[in-house]
C-alpha cells in the first residue's frame, strides 16, 4: 500500500478536517465520538455498505462516489423526516487508491458536508486486496416517536411518490454503453440522476412534521419492491397504476421508443425518492406542501386489505415485473 | 451468490432475531432505527472494518469471526468507560459464504449480545466479488461530559495497563504455524486470546466512574503506538519499564527462550487491554477498584513533559521497536 501515506498520516491529513466541526469527534484523535441528541429527540440511525464493481463503477468520479455513499443514507433519514447529523464511515482502500483518488474522494464528502450541514463523527481505515469497499452509518434526530414505520400504513390510504423515477435506471444503462438518441443535455441529466441522487430532506421534514402521513421510506430498491415492503409490514395489499409513476420528460423519452422500459421507471432503484401513504382526505394538503419546497409529489394508487403489489395497466390488468426491485442475492 | 437465500429472506431468517429485543429496529423491517439515550447521558459512537485475509483468517471459525468483531468495538467503548448498548453492521459476503457459515456468524453473535446485554440495531448485507468484508458501529452512553479522552493526560500521571500484553501476538505466531514447545492448553490459550479478545468492559466503567482517571483507551494497534497517540493527543512524553509491561505466563514461558519477542508484547496490538494515565495518589485505589472486578491493572510507567515513548530496559537504555504497532498502510 505504498501508494499511501502511513494510516494515522492519512487520517490527520485527509479525514480530520471533514471532522473539524463535530465536538465530540476531538478531531478524530480519539477511537470514539460522544453525541447527545438535544432532548425530546429520538437519534434516528441507517447504514450502507458499498462495493466497487457492486455499487459502483471503479471508474466513477471518486468525489461523486463519496457523495453518493453519503446521499443514499441521507436519503434513508429523509424517508423518516429526520434531520441528519452527522456520520461514521469505514474505508478499505485497494491498492489502486492513490493520494489523488484519496482526495478528490475527500473533496467530494467536504462539500456535501457543507450542503447538508453534517460532519464526520468517526471512521475506520484498512486495507484490502480490493475491491474498495465502503460503510456509512449516518445519524439523524427527530421528535421522539414520530419517524413515520414502514409498517403504519392503513388500509384506503392513497400512495404517494415523489420526483421522478427510473432516471438513474436510464442513466446508468447510459453509462454501461446502450446508445439511445438522446441529446447530450438529457444524457447528462439522467446520468447526473445515477451518480449524485438527490436526498429529499426538506420534503421528509415537511412531511413528517403535517402529522398526516402513516408509512413512508425512501425507494432504493425500487418502488415496487419498496412498496412491497410497506405492504408486508403493514400486512396489507397495493394496488399501483403504472401510468400514474411520475416520470421525467427525458424518462419519457426513452419510454417512447422503448415502452417495455416501464419495468426500470418502477421496479430497478437507486430513485431515492420518498414513497409514502395517507389518508386520502389529506393528499391535496401533502402535495401542497411538496410544492412550498419545490418538489412534486403524485398519488399513484391506494393500499387496501390483502397482501402484495398489484401494478395496474390503462386497461386495469396486472403487469408481470418478475421479482420486481434490485436485490443482492 | 445462489449458495444464500434472496437478501431479505436472509435478513428475515438470520439476521431479524438478533434484532428482536430492540424497540426501536421494527424487527430490521424497516430502513432505520430509533434510539434514544438516557437524560444526562452521552452517546459514544465508535466503528471498525474487517476484512478477511487483513484482520481475520478466511477459514476462521465464523463465530469467532463474529464475536471478535463486535469484541473489538466493545473494547473501544471500554477504553471510554461506557456501557455498550447496540450495534448496527455491514456485511459484504462473497461466494464462500453459504449457509452454513452466515448460521455459525450469526450464532456467534447471538451469543455475545446475551454475554455482553446488546442488540442489533440495524444494517446492510451486500454481495461482493471478495474478500468478505464487514463493518460494525457499536453504541455505549455513559453520564454527560465523562468519557476520559486521550488528550487528558497530564504530566507526572502515572501509566497503568490492565491484564497482560502480547498474547494475541503470540497466538496469531501460532496460527501462522510457529512452532513453539508449548503444551496443548498453553497454545489454546494464546489462540484464544488471539481469537476471542475480552473487552474490558466492567473494569472500564468502573475506572471512570472512579472520577481518578485522565486519559484511558483500549490497546489495540500495540501499547507503544496508542500510548503514543496519549503522548501526541495531551501534547506529553511517556517513560516505560519494559521489564514491567504485564505478560501471562504463557507468554512468559515464550519469552524465556526468545526474549527478542519482548517486541510482540510491547508494539503488536491486538491486546485488548486497557491503558490508562492517573495521578500517582490514585494508582492504589485504581489498582484496588481493577482487583474488585478481577482484573489486574499493573503500573508500567509516566507521562512527562516532551514528546514521545521512550522504552526502557533493565538498565535504563532505550529500546528501539521500530514503528511500533499495527499499522494497515
Amino acid at each position: 500500500m505504498g501508494r499511501l501515506p502511513d494510516e494515522f498520516a492519512l487520517i490527520h491529513r485527509y479525514f480530520a478536517p471533514l471532522a473539524a466541526g463535530v465536538a465530540g469527534a476531538s478531531g478524530l484523535t480519539d477511537d470514539v465520538c460522544t453525541y447527545a441528541p438535544p432532548p425530546g429527540h429520538d437519534l434516528v440511525l441507517t447504514t450502507d455498505a458499498l462495493v466497487a464493481g457492486v455499487h459502483f463503477r471503479q471508474d466513477d468520479p471518486p468525489d461523486l462516489v463519496a457523495r453518493k455513499m453519503l446521499r443514499v443514507n441521507l436519503s434513508d433519514l429523509a424517508g423518516k423526516g429526520a434531520k441528519p447529523v452527522g456520520y461514521l464511515m469505514t474505508t478499505a482502500f485497494d491498492a489502486s487508491v492513490d493520494e489523488a483518488w484519496l482526495a478528490a474522494f475527500v473533496r467530494g464528502l467536504a462539500e456535501d458536508q457543507a450542503t447538508f450541514q453534517i460532519g464526520l463523527m468517526g471512521g475506520d481505515t484498512v486495507a484490502t486486496p480490493g475491491p474498495i469497499s465502503l460503510s456509512l452509518t449516518a445519524l439523524g434526530i427527530l421528535p421522539v416517536g414520530t419517524a413515520p414505520r414502514r409498517g403504519d400504513a392503513k388500509a384506503g390510504d392513497r400512495i404517494l411518490v415523489s420526483g421522478t423515477l427510473g432516471d438513474a435506471a436510464f442513466g446508468l444503462r447510459l453509462l454501461q454503453g446502450t446508445s439511445w438518441p438522446l441529446s447530450d443535455p438529457v444524457r447528462q441529466y439522467l446520468i447526473g440522476r445515477y451518480r449524485l441522487p438527490e436526498p429529499r430532506l426538506a420534503l421528509g421534514q415537511a412531511l413528517r412534521q403535517s402529522g398526516s402521513v402513516h408509512a413512508m421510506m425512501d425507494v432504493s430498491d425500487g418502488l415496487v419492491a419498496d412498496l412491497g415492503h410497506i405492504c408486508a409490514a403493514s400486512g396489507l395489499g397495493a394496488r399501483v397504476r403504472a401510468q400514474a409513476a411520475p416520470v421525467s420528460s427525458a424518462g419519457a423519452s426513452i419510454l417512447a421508443f422503448a415502452p417495455d422500459l416501464l419495468s426500470l421507471v418502477l421496479a430497478h432503484g437507486d430513485d431515492y425518492e420518498l414513497l409514502l401513504t395517507a389518508p386520502e382526505a389529506e393528499v391535496d394538503r401533502l402535495v401542497g406542501l411538496a410544492g412550498q419546497v419545490g418538489v412534486d409529489l403524485v398519488e399513484i394508487g391506494e393500499m387496501s386489505p390483502g397482501s402484495g403489489v398489484a401494478v395496474l395497466d390503462r386497461d386495469g390488468h396486472a403487469l408481470d415485473l418478475g421479482r420486481g426491485g434490485f436485490r443482492h442475492f
